[in-house]
């Protein structure tokens, strides 16, 4: 991980701006022979994308995504693979008030104190679009996969909003994708809507949590010690927009239990795998997998671009008060579930090649 | 990061088991002229030393840290610098019935399955000592932080253990140093003891949450969007043994907030410097440091190694029970204060010299 | 260095083929504030710009280069920069009768048994095409060495060609720019032009040595002891397309002098600086730079896309012959002279910023 | 590579100077399973060893190497392993009089320079006796390859000593190990006997080249375009001390030939593999392996610690002469041929696990 490079091996690197002409990844150690297509990367991309129902952001984004390079004839090479996303609807003079004040809870401040100089509009590299081109990255992660483990899969939902967690015992995967809030809980759906509803109104935003599980995960990925699968998954979630605390398995619940409780006890199922009784672990021991669901976790603070006025001040140092109009999500944590799933995809490819580079993958034996 | 080495610029590589002849690590990147010495890297080993209390394992190490290489006439010479602990008190003995079974919470399964080897006695590399090298290397980056930062201080205190957390409102700096627990809330250090043994006494064992505040930490530090400090803090808490959660300022519990309870209000202080209304964001904004504390929690799982029978499997992939003996933390919690305290040092010491490489730390003007 | 991916902190990532829709560089960790344009960087591109005279290929690219991202009002803004080029002239039907068959000298067999995949259309990533991608990166890397410091001064030239080399003694540095072959030694370009018509009429092609010169290098760039400046450059150098060696100051001449002749004696310049009687290390003394020239020579292959016949094999494993029709140059060498100057640019930046993370740019006084 | 580190995912970081305790490297990211032992890797060390002849320093080192951690039971675990050596002959007095000197063609200057504090005793981390490092990590490599590519073989031999080349027409593999100078060529081992001696009788020193074959290594190794196979050779070799020039194959010399006589034509072998008519490339096309022999070359410059007195300055900018007295190899060449060779190994065994996590090691079918 360089700035704005993420991975070991395949080694993703964003670039683009909200309001310049274009953003992207450029892929690189990708493995050949992956099938992969313009159609096949869109497909995770309106997920996404903005403006799919009144929950989200009404900015009008295409976010067709292009192949500049990296495939002959359907299939990677092995060579960098450029994915570039056209920006179509900027409109610049939605932030024309915002370019001398700093908006509370954005990026505003600190890249101006660092870098000198600050593209005011929409936020410039901080903005949220940046995250397309994760998850067009995490397409072509997702087809390497495929190719490589085709049982895993992964899948990301809400577990929350605001104040309002799901009740697990309502967990249903096949209610996920039939809501606007990729929600396993059909109840927790029905009351979230009008609870963003109230809060839209009223100019204000609220926060979420997002849930990510790969299952099918082969054991033995990730490595001691700073090259941890979890730690690599920690990372990966917390760079995305907005995120404020990542968990995996019991995560911050783990501190209450005790060593009794917490012990996912081993027992050799009948495939003559290792199966466990629970999963406080989230998949990983010691940072490798186990070959359980990898399940990762991730707070989304409520979005800062709010209708509420709020005081702050001017690049002249002067007090000021700010509304932030424009088109924006109330709960940025939706947007945030492909993204999640996309940041999942990359960190296991990057951890299976890894694995695939020091060991071959060859496990020992048990049984 | 690479597998065991962590840092972008200031890159610190640990090596060792807990049953080797020694451990240690290597860095390099430091800048040349800091002050180091063994006696001053020393005072932060003794702080994680085992054996101290209690309420902490009662292996016997002395953790005496030689400085091989690196400095010249007590100085840091911009050359790797090599630390190295020798162990003293392996026991191996008392790993002896555990070789052919593998304890449930432990990576015993998962290096096993991913090395098709594995060094049984005490964990090995997965074993907690590896902190004993992070603290060392946290020593030196301390000096050097205390040499380009000299009003930055980093402070770790618990401020939960098992589901016991503190009252914020009884937070006292001033008791952090006087209690086994380094907790700011003398009242918890109490009920927190006798909690303690209890545990200890049923053989069983609990989780805690550590948090680490940086005071002083300069604006300006951090980067977009894979760089961000707040990913590398992520990254840091995450690679330590056994945590599970991480948080940066409001941390998980952002999800729960509106976007106008969330704004952290920005104001002019009097010594024309940036001030804010509060610090849900830990710090870090857009992945880059406010100026404000830095502030990062993460949570500790319970300690694996207890008295309480579990069910397992031995290497054959036969059913088994096991108890594992030897001398083990009842909350490794206590001893991941220090430990926290040496990763947010070496994070930020990395992120200041990626920040001067950058922009040669000039900042952009407000007011 | 990570496959497509060259520099520590100014890390250039390029991207592309020769016959697809584009090519270009993301480049990450450029300082801010650095002025840039699309017209300042095409100045280099149009150095290395094909069909610019007899002597270079006869394919037509405008090699006109885009900027995508990471400039604000003219200026870097610190993320990441991409440069577009749009492939104009890719006359694929050249390459259809050389798809089932290896070029002897080219990367098509070895690419073809690593990926086993093939972009067989001019040699795809393979091609000397990607260079244009470090040309627009160098243009980069010289507009922030111009801001930062700006006596710096970076200039390749032809030193030989084929067999014949320059006369030292006709060295004349403002004759670089007026011949077609960037050499210093006026004579020696028409003796040049003349071997080089012989040798295309004839179907054949031949090799050079390029040397780049850096003038004003800050003393004190380069690090021990993988991370020397000219490990690093022999890399740069080395990663050009037909490199097949890189010589620093004497170069492979060192062997043969004694240590008598080969030592740089120092004495004390009138400006209170060191200076040297003679400069054999070519500037760099254990890996860092003495402020004296940078001196970097590399040598090129002889273009192996010839019209003379040559036996190969056939995927098929059948034997073959082949001539490479097409458009080439008959030396490649004149079209590397601002590749390698782009490369020495990179180098030198990407130092500048690693010493300055590591010591700040303060220097070891003498006297 | 990040200053003291060399490698993509075999990592070597040597740390230590020439007068501290102790020197040595850590390796991560080595293979679980390969068998090494402190006497296997004593055996590649003892060839490095000074004041085995009169033809090095009579400096007396064991140079015995201790395995601290990354072995269980005689194999690699895949965790880092430390090697360590103890410096045991330092006689600081004998560099007591150069400490306020900078020694010509030394880093000693340049040391002082950027990071303005120097360890004067013999040249501290710039010492060739980093070199010892190189060939224990080397050592770990050799054994991990033989695990991997058996039939693979790496050797080193010296083919110039001073002005004298030797006769290719009498190259003789069985006579390397035979002579004091590693040399193929019999009759060039008893001139430069003779040169030698006359050589250190009047203070001086002379420059050599080396050559390292790799035998057997497989096709497809290497990346485009900064990841090459040659690229990391080159910095490979020119990252040992003394280092001037780096040569694939034809090397310098390729600038001088034609097309037609560069190109290595191609044939079916009788066992259904490639074979190529000669071998200019040195074994890589495209930056990728053909599965010939890999050939680099290397010219060392001539030991710059000699008696002939030369002119300088001291600390104080004041002019001054200096001896070089002390215990120095008159040509550092002959023993920079098993770091030659250990530095191939560690690229080789690099670009093994880089092509095994990307393409799962399978290779595009030719007939």
């Amino acid at each position: 991980m360089s700035l704005n490079t993420f991975g070991h091996l395949f080694r993703v690197t964003t670039w683009g701006e909200s309001h310049g002409p274009a953003l992207g990844c450029t892929i690189d150690g990708c493995p050949p022979g992956v099938e992969i297509s313009e159609a096949g990367i869109q497909t995770w991309l309106d997920k996404r994308k903005p403006g799919q129902n009144r929950y989200t952001t009404q900015r009008q984004e295409a976010d067709a995504v292009e192949i500049l390079s990296g495939t002959f004839e359907g299939r990677t090479t092995g060579t960098p693979i450029q994915l570039m996303i056209r920006n179509t609807d900027q409109r610049s003079k939605d932030y024309g008030d915002i370019a001398g004040k700093f908006r509370p809870g954005h990026a505003d401040i600190t890249y101006w104190q660092k870098y000198g100089i600050r593209d005011y509009r929409g936020g410039g590299r901080s903005s949220a679009r940046e995250t397309a081109a994760r998850v067009a990255a995490g397409g072509v992660a997702r087809a390497a996969l495929a190719h490589l483990v085709p049982d895993l899969t992964i899948t990301g939902y809400m577990v929350q909003m605001g104040p309002h967690a799901i009740d697990r015992a309502r967990f249903d995967w096949d209610q996920i994708g039939r809501n606007p809030f990729w929600t396993p809980d059909a109840q927790a759906a029905g009351d979230w809507a009008a609870y963003l509803d109230t809060l839209r109104k009223s100019g204000n935003s609220c926060g979420a949590v997002i849930e990510v599980t790969a299952k099918g995960t082969p054991p033995g990925l990730g490595a001691p010690v700073y090259g941890k699968l979890d730690t690599d998954l920690a990372a990966a979630m917390m760079s995305i927009n907005a995120v404020k605390g990542v968990e995996i398995g019991e995560g911050m619940a783990a501190a209450a239990l005790t060593g009794e409780a917490n012990a996912d006890e081993i027992f050799m199922g009948n495939d003559g795998r290792p199966v466990y009784s629970s999963n406080h672990a989230g998949g990983i021991l010691g940072g490798i997998s186990t070959g359980q669901d990898v399940v990762v976790r991730f707070a989304v603070k409520p979005t800062s671009s709010i209708l509420k006025p709020r005081a702050t001040i001017t690049k002249a140092g002067e007090p000021a008060e700010i509304i932030t109009k424009g088109r924006h999500d109330p709960c940025v944590g939706i947007r945030a579930v492909p993204v999640g799933e996309a940041m999942m995809a990359c960190v296991l490819l990057d951890h299976l090649l890894l694995d695939r580079a020091q060991t071959g993958g060859q496990r020992g034996a048990i049984g």
